[in-house]
């Protein structure tokens, strides 16, 4: 079953040594842009002079995957491919750089690095310069979607981008140091998702360079056979790559590559000849490379191994502007690629170099998905309004939100089979969303058994991606966005801290493609649908209860991240399709999937929804005067909890003017000098007061309110109600009660802050207090539950 | 290479009776607590009032745990074996508490819940019943120190409890879901840093129950052959025990785990002769047992099946209650272990039963590591005043914080060889802590090269463990502390985000434990030292710049965490070793790599530390009175900044009365009554005034400081400078001024905050003016770096 092809030499003479030559100009060009502000070409001999003053950049991976880079662009003019390629070992990004440089498509982009000798001594100068080129393959990165500053996710953002494009390659390059981390670990998984009659085809090159930036790698000193166990039963066919000879490397991955390519067309082929819903889990090509850590570059410095060593990682030689036998070798070094041979005199690659890369959109780093908005089809969407729960009155019927925006998805998926997709680690059923189902299954290219027709609900050629890791689905729809197509993942609230890290690299990636990079297109948002809310995990306990992530969310641009915490189902609906039709944010969805009250009907969800914050009147006692005390709520449980209150309070003190606010845009709350969604401060004022008390009613960290506001005049009065890590094995009343969201909390909170009640609110808190005492009582002996929160209505007027 | 035992049968016809008894009641055990509130050992015909009113819990995974705990017990009697249990799938938690009862350790630890009917009763009332037991493997559980509430974790867990207890088995029951996770799919490398001869063995037992809670699992539905590839590509000899007939899997578990046992037995006495400096890797064994999911559970329910399909995953048959042909069915299978036969009159296991648990600390559920505090040696420190930096006065010396710690570190490390460990993702010496080398290298069981010798820096029996996967390291830091023993974790800030999510659950863990379970004894701390800070991450560029753990953190119990940023070397030594006696915490210190200024002699830096905050006289200009602006501070470049800017508006305003005051300890900012570090507010006014202006340079983003200070009476008087994400490629300086936390920014904050500066401050800020933008000018194509912060001192007097 494992492919070694060393022994063929499909390569001609002239073809491996104009190849070879490329690889040089790539080679020449890294290194230069580590090294050289000055006399790019070598010119004149090098002295200190045209050394960086300070010496920073990743040579390691860079000849490893210009190599790569050379023997995909041969076959991608032999056979008119589309390849996207993703760098793992985003800390090379001379290689990437380099060969978009030589392609011309980087001077393009970025005139001011004109494709001549000029040119490349800006790029040289602007390379890890500050204010300038990062040495990761960043936003600004031309042909890139993968920065891999933080390492793990290449793979899964390939199966992303694969999907839904069928003729398209995604030549993933996985570092070893990278293949450690958990993420990546898994998304070799990502196989058994990839449908080779509908979706492209991801082509692994695990990169064994053999070190990380101290350390041996764990997969690099893997004995082959160990590592070809390893790759079968993934599910893989690996073909080895291995040695340091350039021209035997040349030969033996020219062999292979092309193998590779040839058994993807025939799986290909043979998958669309029988039909998306009758193929066969492929066992996929991949290609173990395993090649000296700073392949060609210095042997050894100051006595120390580098080539093929941890030494290789960044900078080989150090001390060159001081130490002249330093300076001589990288000298020699950057003159062993015979520079003269291969640039013109305009320091332009010479037209039978020029004529080795592919060209226009075929070329890797013009690649038309590597910016990927400029290919996005709008989602056709149905109007959402026809989905909406019909509700007589405020706060009498109950329904699930996610089981209502399920009905609505399914027909988003039934409308766009070809660039939608939903994610799931193991909980789209759980969440409520398998009405989505009815318009398309799970995704599974492994074995079926009989009983699979009995509720598995899955398909060859479904659209819905399950599979218990976060890291792959989030990757994988990030890849799927990044290329240009719509998607929404869902997941149990708690969990979704496990993508944090996740989440904040791709909020990075979209600032600055927003803000700053006008030749990157918008891209379709990353929407991600928090259920299974921390409010109804009392069941599943305290380490199922963690409402954090809106915090993590917060820290991030403004300019890419909204937050939607929709009271009920029918504001969910209107929130849903303003983020599916949203462009470069991360939108998070928070919403439940129990049945809960549903406070407003479609009309008066849109309304409420497109403003992001308002007063509901019918909930309010203050008509229109300034009222003794603001009940402001966030959330659909805290919500349900704010409105159960007003009533208790509306029955109580029926002279009590109380104004009821609920939020769904939680960024409303910012300034609007610090987010564009930003309430002003007279617009603040005006609905929260600027001194009477508010009792806020909050679904996660009450501190987060806090962070939000603290700069709003009435802030001091501000009396936040939220998760307080108190939790365990509860009902939700007894959870709403320990952490004092719960409507009698709120009701005595109210009596607490407004000075009239104070005096006159003795009776009514002891009332309340019963009512807690009552709602927390347990009866082990009896096997009795303790109350639920009952279903409840709204009192009619 | 692959074992594979089923024709054996080791288990003469009595003992595979007792045992397959002794499994019937487990599996009565488990189901029970589910249904179960009356009539435990169905004396009666079972009725719908015995079944309680909500059922909850997870059956899937029990009988095949129960089944592997039996087995478990055999070979500890047999070879009297210390084991401890880590039940990956933590949904299975009724698996773990039935073994628990019914070795009597559940009712030792809990009276009430006593070793007879009505404990078994109370039992069963209590499980994943309100304010009562959970469905996994909480902190309430003994036996266990894994919840398993978040999947993913427990190899990683059971390699950290394997390290350095030599006599230890570690049986990791791994769940099928659970493998398909990033953190569990890359910790099957843990075997790469395990030492046969000096650490105990992890013995992985893959669980392919088949299902998750929806979806048939990854793992499960791999051929045999491919699982075979795998297990042998990550270097493990994979025994295979599949099928459903519980006589047949008797014997094939029986024979392949004593199989295992014995390999362990003969690689572990093979290594100690050879001593733990000449080891070569072992293959050990892991297991893959392929059972049916709710194995001996309902075969079909209402025309479904059940039993070996996802349907089994929580509550096999939902309608007892309601369905007479559902209560009927529940009672046969309930009755199907024939419960009579197993438990005498009074609800004890039979003797005969009872004989085949081993005895006292040899049970499972009573394993000492199991609650490790309880075997806990504390470290032997050094003082770590000795290895200070000497300093002539504040202000004048730089020294890395992180490299005078590892001169500490290392003699920590030699004194305490058994008992403490050092953890990085590839970055300790990257983290300039490699000093420790000297005391203990990296662990490292694969492959040596002869150029290993040149600063590779591994050893066959080193202490540190560097892999490039935060998930495995953070996994075995906690397995490793949570059995008692001492540890390090040290990362670059952005990327301990990847393990926000397992912050979470531990710091749950650590608060369960420490505040309502007084039978488990206090464990030490985890100590994740964050350094490579987002102000020296401007060469790595935006991707590596997020300060955001530390909101993270502040979410969490305060009795539970610790936040700490050392403003110098000598500081972090002091709080390295406040941390490294602390208990049941996870302690976060923030400290950079670079040389910087020292600020306070090792006297001075034992009383602030100790103190967590303070005024700094030195750098003050109020002499004691009321001063008119106070410079505060939190982290170690800010605070050089803050210093700096101290240093500046003596020079241009010397009457301007100034209090500097530098914060350790962050929870001091919080008021004493949300936690038990804060300030009283008395005492904080006292520091901070009631209304003057307090300009703050934070290290983090500045809402941190607003969310720990928006109770305090000066709060609206507090402005932050923090990290807003302005980043890129930059300088410090460049990067410091983006975000306003350098030395001029500060200047200005303070002239326009004081009302006297306001009207005379005018030059001063255009000189200021003039600084920023000098040091933000860019000099590309002369090659010019632009200036960096260069070395500065505080200005003698």
């Amino acid at each position: 079953m494992v492919a070694n092809s060393q022994n063929l030499h499909p390569l001609d003479p002239d073809e491996i040594r104009k190849m070879d030559a490329y690889w040089r100009a790539c080679n020449y060009m890294s290194a230069g842009m580590i090294y050289l502000r000055a006399n790019p070409l070598l010119r004149e001999p090098l002295r200190p002079e045209h050394i960086k003053r300070r010496l920073l950049g990743h040579w390691g991976s860079d000849p490893g995957q210009s190599f790569t880079w050379v023997h995909l662009n041969r076959l991608i003019k032999k056979y008119d491919l589309s390849v996207l390629y993703i760098a793992g070992p985003g800390h090379g990004a001379p290689a990437t750089l380099a060969n978009g440089f030589l392609e011309g498509h980087y001077s393009e982009i970025y005139p001011d690095r004109s494709y001549n000798e000029a040119g490349m001594l800006r790029l040289f100068q602007m390379f890890s310069f500050p204010g300038a080129l990062g040495s990761h393959c960043t936003p600004e990165t031309p042909g890139s979607i993968h920065e891999g500053g933080e390492l793990g996710y290449s793979l899964s953002h390939g199966f992303g981008a694969a999907f839904d494009n069928p003729d398209l390659i995604v030549a993933v390059m996985v570092g070893d140091g990278e293949a450690e981390t958990g993420p990546l670990a898994t998304s070799w998984h990502g196989n058994k998702f990839l449908n080779p009659a509908r979706d492209g085809a991801v082509l692994p090159i695990l990169h064994l360079n053999g070190y990380k930036i101290a350390n041996p790698t764990i997969l690099g000193r893997m004995s082959d056979e160990e590592l070809e166990h390893t790759f079968l039963g993934f599910g893989y066919v690996p073909h080895f790559v291995e040695g340091s000879d350039p021209m035997e490397m040349h030969q033996a991955m020219a062999a292979v590559m092309e193998e590779c390519v040839l058994a993807i067309r025939e799986i290909q082929s043979k998958a669309r000849k029988a039909g998306a819903t009758h193929v066969e889990r492929p066992r996929w090509p991949m290609i173990v490379l395993r090649s000296p850590k700073g392949w060609t570059g210095p042997k050894k410095v100051h006595g120390h191994k580098v080539e093929n060593f941890w030494r290789a990682h960044q900078v080989p030689v150090l001390d060159p502007q001081t130490d002249p036998t330093s300076l001589a070798l990288v000298e020699g070094w950057l003159r062993s690629y015979r520079p003269e041979e291969l640039f013109d005199e305009g320091g332009t690659l010479i037209p039978e170099l020029q004529a080795m890369a592919p060209k226009g959109d075929r070329r890797i780093s013009a690649n038309p998905h590597a910016n990927g908005g400029n290919l996005m089809q709008p989602l056709d969407l149905p109007s959402f309004e026809n989905y909406g729960v019909q509700i007589a009155s405020p706060a009498a019927t109950y329904e699930s939100p996610t089981g209502t925006l399920a009905t609505f998805l399914c027909e988003v998926m039934r409308r766009n089979m070809t660039n939608f997709r939903v994610f799931g680690p193991d909980e789209t059923a759980s969440n409520k969303l398998d009405g989505v189902y009815a318009a398309s299954k799970k995704v599974w290219l492994e074995t079926y058994l009989p009983e699979d027709v009995d509720g598995t609900e899955i398909a060859l050629d479904g659209r819905v991606m399950e599979m218990l890791s976060e890291h792959t689905l989030e990757g994988c729809l990030e890849g799927y966005t990044l290329t240009g197509r719509h998607g929404l993942l869902n997941s149990y609230e708690a969990f979704i801290h496990i993508i944090d890290s996740m989440f904040n690299q791709h909020a990075k990636w979209l600032e600055k493609s927003k803000k700053e990079l006008g030749w990157r297109a918008s891209v379709p948002s990353v929407n991600l649908l928090i259920s299974s809310l921390v409010w109804r995990q009392d069941h599943n306990g305290f380490s199922h209860q963690d409402p954090g992530f809106l915090d993590v969310v917060t820290n991030k641009s403004p300019e890419v991240t909204g937050i939607y915490l929709p009271p009920d189902a029918n504001c969910l609906l209107s929130v849903a399709d303003h983020c599916l039709r949203s462009r470069d944010y991360v939108n998070v969805i928070v919403a439940d999937k129990q049945p809960h009250l549903v406070f407003l009907d479609m009309e008066a969800a849109v309304k409420h929804c497109t403003k992001g914050i308002g007063l509901w009147d019918w909930a309010s006692t203050d008509k229109g005067v300034e009222p003794d005390v603001v009940l402001a709520c966030a959330g659909d449980i805290p919500t349900m909890e704010a409105v159960a209150a007003a009533a208790i309070l509306r029955d109580k003190f029926p002279d009590l003017k109380v104004r009821f606010v609920n939020v769904v845009d939680l960024f409303k709350l910012m300034p609007a000098a610090a987010h564009p969604h930003g309430l002003t401060d007279a617009d603040f004022d005006t609905l929260f007061t600027v001194d009477k008390p508010v009792i806020f009613n909050f679904h996660g960290y009450p501190t987060l309110i806090h962070k939000l506001c603290y700069k709003r005049r009435n802030h001091e009065n501000m009396h936040v109600h939220g998760y307080r890590e108190k939790g365990n094995i509860d009902t939700p009343m007894e959870l709403a009660i320990l952490n004092t969201i719960d409507r009698f909390h709120l009701c005595m909170d109210v009596i607490d802050r407004v000075p009239e009640l104070q005096k006159t609110g003795a009776s009514v808190k002891e009332w309340l207090r019963d009512q807690i005492t009552e709602s927390l009582s347990h009866a082990y002996s009896e096997g009795i539950d303790k109350p639920e929160i009952t279903n409840w209505t709204w009192p009619t007027q």
